[in-house]
């Protein structure tokens, strides 16, 4: 599938719905936002719709008005639907309840950049090389000739810059970086935005941050850090489950660190474990030890026992292949 | 001056001295690196002179034979000097004692962004568009037709990505954008450099920032946010003095904070003060008041007293301006 017939599908659709993948993050919210911005300014009809709220990280993204939580209410005729597009969602399970819309859509579309998508609409346009589906974006919105201004332009930097941790990641290209370039043109307050995503944290999420360095211990001359969060250091510190996300990498950006692994404890003795590597070791195969998961530098795996027995069976398997 | 009158000056120098600011950062080294592995290519025979070691974080860079740290040992004669270029540098004393060598050289060149460069040498460029002085080398080399490999354009990234914070800060340019994505098809290997530079603390850094976290006070409805870290403190952790850089900020990213303040005090009675601000508090007339200085987001100030009566009255100071 190439890009212009997906234009053309959508520059001939009067209603479209827009929908990113569940668990929404600044990728496919910011996606989603400026695909609408766009379409409405060429009159379509839009929505778009979200299984969750806006995270509160990204309430000041322009376009939220388009925004509706889905709650199985919508009329779910295909002439009331129009066309429905799938963002930065490799296959349907990852449209959460709202694959109930996509099925009725009179037409489908399915826009990502993930190599395992599995191209389940009726156009479909991956590009792998993409850092972010904000990057694809980017491109289809100026093929559609529709003027960028500072709302969209924000959407799709938001868009980019999260899903290529802030042009840190190794999916950050000479293209990613010549769009940014592009957007900032269209008025992109980048220190106010970057403030925002990248460095506002709750206070209680400092309580907890606080918490895991306390638990920090290093073993292996430094090559390996443990971070333990207990149910209880949760209730304590007053931090959400989502502000947990991040946390590992306090343990892989000590120097010296190779193998960082954060564990999260629960009280019906459900262990999660979070593994970060970072130069050599491929922690997925050690998630797989425990029916885990996930790439060379991270991967995670969920086991149940002893806290400590644990601890020291990874230890043990870690020290394998340090 | 325009810099091709520079690029004729370089390119008939024989011998090149670089001479970036004291306290070298990411710009200052990068950039200087950049043209001394640039220069070289041309059969420039050439010296990087630094006040004090390469900073541990930059050990990494290419080049860094290239570098020798001034004691007042070099022949001083201009024949032997050549010419000397300053880079990064607004005035002749941020070149520290090597301000001997510049004085020596047969010609003086300056190339800065700083608005406050007082042209101090003979041939001059000062560009205060440019987010860093790489983003100028960036120009100067590639108009020098000097061909960039893998090594100047590593040096030239980092020195724009740390300017910039990593593209964050408000001097980063849609012309930052498309040199940082041209360095990239260089082969700048971007998430290794990115781990490096602006994740990897040293364990002593991780022990200061649970201190600071511990000494979090918050105030005014919370935005208001005071860190003191004591000589006690600094032993206890081992952290070096410089490592309190940034620590402002863990106050400064508190969700709903304004302005946060860094207060370090020493057992002889001084307290270093460091404020900075997210919106709209300029924090550099507080700094004012107490004979310090700097600009709106971030100032500070040197003062003696009572820890606790110095923090009552700047919080008094505080509350006026909110």
């Amino acid at each position: 599938m190439i890009l212009i017939d997906i234009i053309n599908v959508l520059k001939e659709s009067k209603k479209v719905i827009i929908m990113p993948h569940v668990s929404v993050d600044g990728d496919g919210l910011g996606s989603s936002l400026a695909l609408g911005l766009a379409l409405e300014k060429i009159g379509t009809s839009v929505k778009v719709w979200l299984e969750e709220d806006i995270p509160s990280v990204y309430s000041f993204l322009p376009g939220s008005y388009l925004v509706k939580v889905y709650k199985g209410e919508s009329d779910l005729s295909c002439e009331c639907i129009g066309t429905a597009v799938a963002l930065d969602a490799g296959d349907l399970p990852r449209l959460g309840k709202r694959v109930e819309i996509f099925n009725n859509a009179e037409i489908t579309i399915n826009i990502d950049h993930h190599s395992t998508n599995d191209e389940f609409a009726k156009y479909n346009f991956v590009n792998t090389n993409a850092s972010s589906v904000g990057e694809i974006l980017y491109q289809l919105i100026k093929m559609m000739g529709i003027e960028f201004d500072m709302d969209i332009a924000t959407c799709l930097y938001v868009a980019i810059s999260t899903d290529t941790g802030g042009f840190r990641y190794s999916n950050t290209t000479s293209v990613t970086h010549q769009i940014a370039g592009d957007l900032l043109n269209s008025g992109v307050n980048v220190a106010e935005i970057s403030q925002k995503i990248f460095d506002t944290v709750s206070y209680e999420k400092v309580m907890l941050m606080r918490a895991a360095i306390n638990s920090l211990e290093l073993f292996e001359n430094g090559k390996v850090a443990f971070i333990t969060i207990s149910d209880d250091v949760m209730k304590s510190t007053g931090a959400k489950e989502e502000e947990c996300d991040g946390i590992v990498n306090i343990g892989r950006n000590v120097k010296g660190v190779e193998v960082a692994v954060m564990i999260r404890t629960r009280n019906d003795g459900e262990v999660k474990v979070n593994l970060r590597s970072n130069s050599y070791v491929d922690v997925s195969e050690i998630a797989k030890l425990y029916s885990g998961g996930g790439h060379k530098r991270a991967a995670g795996c969920t086991v149940k026992g002893n806290i400590e027995e644990i601890k020291s069976k990874l230890l043990g398997d870690i020290r394998k292949v340090l």
